[in-house]
């Protein structure tokens, strides 16, 4: 049974990253991260974790500088690309779009901006590869053997986003995406700190943050889930075991109750969150939890560093 | 952004048992399992995890026999409920009307059985009260203090029907309540052993095994779910140190990938899961996953007992 | 068979403290740590983990400041107890008696301090009382029900002890009571920053801490230790559940390779370690693990806070 | 401060297994288990985990027939190997010399069997070398990288072996080699149905089970450890996704208190334990825990699979 109405977005789909450093990067993803690589096509690579079914949930272009192509969003019906498409025309979106095949084993898609200048992507048709007979898991839900290779997540989770009006960005992704606030950050002054907003069960599928500096099309990171707390802590292992660095964590998140560690790619600085735990929202009459200025450090780490002062998380890559 | 369109279930909303043993059940439930006990009110308690915030997931009467007494779903809207029980009846479903306050915490809702017998309700209001100050968690998302008093699960999750034609049962929990098939069990013969369905992003919300013996309207178990799998052998020690010895487990389906254990409430003989894992789905075109006769053993129990011969878990209560 | 020759220790027996705030430090360490109050006598509450057997591991008695009364080890003979008090006399210490029951559950023993000034007791005879039966393990090995209330951490571990010449100190515990050195950290000058040893298979049993601040007599903490390394993040969420904020972690030690969580008892200040994993030592020609300076902050932590510079881990209690 | 008197044993060396397929076996061990292949050599593969330091905790060698070639364990003092000797001579047992590099990576040793014909081997001398810098650690303590490649379990732990008169298999282990009982199992006739013994600290180093069958030299299983009951879990999920079906498992031992999962090594038949958790015995008057007939169904597996009934439990190959 398919609910009729507007266009809704089923699921965040990928995330296509440039890094000025391809093989460096790639050896993070795939050799450390764990993600399967599952086709390289001229100058890009195509991973996913062993729980993605989809072709790719995370691209790889070698550029001059890293930059965040851009953010797949993959819609519920085939017919809401187009929906979304003339809704965000008529709000003022400038929509391109992209022809069947353009992306490696997707169909045809859109792209847009967000008024802050973060590009996103929405697509229905997609491949389903199964991997190769000597990786392929023996569970048919999975692409590739669990635990097969360095950290090994389960399946991409969502993204955060940074830019110079968190309340803006949220508003839009709300009026034209459909995406609804969970959990919240309202400065002192009225201003909104962060929102975690979402459209399917997960406590949120995207996440915006306030910063004053430039420039408004800011990433904070994306996020790959895995499925213990304690995977968390073998992680911060294999990154230490491969010499690279954390970024911060473990910790748990007072917003969203994630326990996280936040590591960047070596070769393009963009940031990983490696996650387990946080909770799911089934509630449709879900009211957003509000933290106010001075519950800020504890909604960003409710037990672990303070995150609100971890000069190593203030970085970030733009679009 | 509210969708139109067909009424909808958002979620699970609890359990109605009735016990011939209240203490004993109780003992169980709140004590060794850890549920908050929200209220009492005549003969009934009224019980719920840490992170339900509804009045309560679970409730258990004083009767002379153990019996399921109705399974709850809470709709997506208010006039949801009115829509579903509109096609109900017109479906040649008996539908009775349940005022506001009958249930305790809980509005206006309708009571309806499925053709096999199972008796379910569907509402929409619904109170959420504050948990007492002395056990109240600080996070505002969560009622009580997680890892307070025994296993301590985080939710309910899902209920799991017997009945003598599975088939059947799924085709109508598919027509009349919307729920989409996630993975079966298809037999040589063509019949359906088991089903798994869901209206969430959860792999399953509602499960309809098959059983040749009478009655066709039992009930095989409810589940409540932990963040972590190592949290299932905690649950698995805190039985043993209570001395309640469990019906199966710990083990891993291949169906849902659940890491499992079985456990009857010693006062009533009604079957709970405790589980962690699993997996989320979010594609709209999900493909059931079909396991044949000869891979039932795996799909059942894909490391761990045998379910497919365990005596203790073909026992089973009846609404 | 027993092994004849100079005496030995067995293991570490308790700690006592002097708290100024009794019964917010009994409300830290039974109702949030979760240890058995096994008795109650005067002004001093006598405590141990499910896993401990010996009437006590820990102590509590209300005095004016907090203070550290002594730490008790266990010799793995009765009459060892007596060579070790000729040799430490011989060695200039002044040993003093303790009768039998003067501590309770505790047969006669001998008193003495490092010549930093940390009060040390040996002791052979004592009480390994069995708990209530309404609290008792079904397993004989273990005294109380494991999981039953608050953190559970299995059992005593080891003391960290902080003094002005830690050289000095680790060198007395080689001489006199026969600890040997599995890692230490040299700085670049030659001294010692921090020594761990061990009489048992355990990485250490005790570690002295250099820090150039008066008093010599300090102590930095004492933990208990808990079976994976997910009871350290379960252990960080009932901390915060009950508001009291930990000193620093979840983190992994270098040294060690403990997954460790500190915590002050609020009541006094003295300092709690909870811990998981570490590794074993069974070659008999153990060389020390030496770290550098330049390598202090990762031998402090692999992973998680840079302990070395934590303002909360600087403050100690003294004896 | 070395103690004098008796010859002592310090730990579990090696276990060296003859296999009929060597490819399989090594297949098993080295990718799916994910020890280090150290070195080869002729027809021996020599492997060790990555928290074991000496050149090998288990050998392969090809042989015609599975069979167990020795179980080697390293004393606590070189003198102690001729000391060892002389008593075993004294007592009656053959010992026969291996000079030093007869076995790869190790010094002069001696070989016996016990009376029921279980091959030992006792060395003092042993290299340890470095594995390559490609794998290596970063932690001095540990010779691979954790978390690798396969089930990485941390170290070797201990041996099974099964005989006809266990009593008395236990009886010589304690007064020929020093080990004392920790835990054991009487029938009701008096018979002693397994022993599990130890040197160390760890709960047991050696068990002995009773089995009427012929013949009296059967192996059980090794066991390697785990660092967390989760990673036992996990170890169920690496068999399952390489098609590896296990013995029996994950449960918890009432006795040693080990979360288990057993599997066949599918070249050989020789039966590994992996196992997480378990007790340390610090205790110099340790009385042994005594389990009767009744209770030995609870004492092999205290939550999970009945092993006394276990039909795949019930096999061993033969020294």
């Amino acid at each position: 049974m398919t609910a009729a109405g507007p266009p809704q977005i089923a699921k965040l789909g990928h995330v296509a990253l440039v890094t000025p450093d391809l093989e460096t990067s790639l050896g993070f993803w795939r050799d450390v991260v764990g993600l399967e690589e599952v086709e390289r096509h001229g100058d890009t690579a195509f991973l996913r974790a062993w729980g993605d079914r989809e072709h790719h949930t995370l691209s790889l272009r070698a550029g001059e500088a890293a930059a965040v192509d851009h953010v797949a969003w993959r819609t519920k019906r085939p017919e809401d690309v187009d929906a979304f498409a003339e809704r965000l025309d008529a709000g003022g979106c400038e929509v391109t779009e992209v022809p069947a095949g353009a992306e490696r084993g997707q169909g045809r898609a859109v792209r847009f901006a967000s008024p802050q200048g973060h590009r996103l992507e929405l697509y229905y048709d997609v491949e389903k590869p199964p991997s190769p007979a000597a990786v392929a898991s023996p569970l048919r839900t999975n692409s590739t053997r669990a635990w097969e290779r360095g950290i090994s997540p389960r399946r991409i989770d969502h993204v955060n986003l940074v830019t110079t009006d968190a309340g803006a960005c949220c508003t839009w992704l709300g009026d034209q995406l459909g995406f609804e606030m969970r959990e919240l950050i309202r400065l002192a002054d009225g201003t909104l700190a962060g929102g975690w907003m979402a459209v399917t069960n997960l406590v949120h599928d995207v996440a915006v943050m306030a910063d004053a500096a430039a420039p408004p099309d800011r990433f904070h990171h994306l996020a790959y889930c895995l499925d213990n707390w304690q995977d968390v802590l073998r992680a911060a292992d294999i990154l230490r075991e491969h010499r690279v660095v954390a970024d911060a964590g473990p910790g748990k998140h007072g917003i969203t109750q994630a326990v996280y560690l936040y590591v960047k790619d070596p070769g393009s600085g963009h940031r990983l969150e490696l996650f387990a735990g946080g909770y799911l929202v089934f509630d449709p009459d879900w009211e957003p939890i509000v933290w106010t200025e001075e519950e800020l450090a504890d909604g960003m780490s409710w037990w672990g560093p303070d995150l609100s002062t971890a000069a190593e998380m203030a970085t970030t890559t733009s679009f």
